[in-house]
């Protein structure tokens, strides 16, 4: 998507270690009419797969997976690391490396909202290594539901996000693909 | 807000202890049209006001908050509880007392994002006591910004938070006021 390709290459930032800075209008602050554009391309992208929820993790997936809900006109269904007090006492629970903050997280959801019932399409910021989306379809799984699609605002090509989510035998759509970040250079895939 | 409102009373649930569980279409999942309808109001209700920005916390405050920067065309800036590695050494940060986990939570804001030129739109999810607003508001303030507005989904009456906030001297607007909880009964302020 070309907006959102221009976006990254004026503003992103390159802070070594594959991290990839875009709090000017992903992760910090957030370009709400640039976000309901995106979430737009990945409903016209999905809609014919019938979503009926979407699911993302908290926190910078929330953002793009509300504007895709919107307008597919399905609920968001975003997973906690924590247990909030507001869950039931059993939940869905996976572990998930994180990229960027290093270590283990926990994705937690309540199967009051991952019912066996819902196709889901997995909306989230980044496709990097695909851990956290890794996460994400193993508690559709633990739900019973048909995971149906998944989609990134941003890929890192040289992570092998791509390839890590092929044996799950859904689409994977990125909106921006970056084919390599080498100095203060961050390629888009498609110039 | 009617639609608001009849949701809480379908299916809100109260939880003890002041705790409305609203997890089926604010917190946990989230009902994306309602939130597009909901920062559409908030939209209305402030734009006379001419807010630069809208200030959130995360995590529930994000939704409601991309909603209502997409209806009024301005960025979304919500708070991290921990500084992410992306952000810069030097930033603006303020400790609130956490109404529903206990204990402190701090708010951080990046100085590139709250600059003195703003005019600042608090919206959040909830109006209890009040704390998670007034840190939001000593960080506009810390960044030299101006506070016009704020806005909340729910407002549980019975916590104090506007009496809190009057201080402030911005209009505060809550799409939702609960007068009481009472066993099972969630009571509307305006039925």
């Amino acid at each position: 998507m070309r907006e959102l390709e221009e976006r990254i290459v004026a503003e992103g930032r390159n802070l070594g270690n594959g991290i990839l800075k875009v709090d000017s209008f992903v992760n910090h602050q957030v370009d709400a009419v640039l976000m309901n554009s995106c979430g737009q391309e990945f409903a016209e992208l999905f809609r014919r797969l019938q979503p009926s929820k979407v699911l993302t993790a908290e926190i910078s997936g929330i953002a793009p997976a509300v504007a895709t809900g919107y307008h597919l006109g399905v609920p968001v269904v975003y997973a906690r690391k924590s247990r909030p007090i507001t869950m039931p006492n059993d939940v869905l629970l996976t572990l998930s490396q994180s990229h960027t903050k290093g270590g283990t997280v926990e994705l937690v959801v309540s199967p009051e909202y991952l019912r066996p019932s819902e196709r889901i399409l997995i909306i989230d910021d980044f496709l990097a290594s695909g851990q956290t989306i890794l996460g994400l379809a193993r508690l559709t799984s633990a739900g019973g539901a048909t995971l149906v699609g998944i989609g990134t605002l941003i890929e890192k090509q040289f992570e092998g996000g791509r390839k890590a989510l092929e044996h799950l035998g859904v689409p994977v759509e990125s909106l921006a693909c970056i084919r390599s970040m080498d100095g203060e250079d961050i390629k888009i895939a498609n110039e």
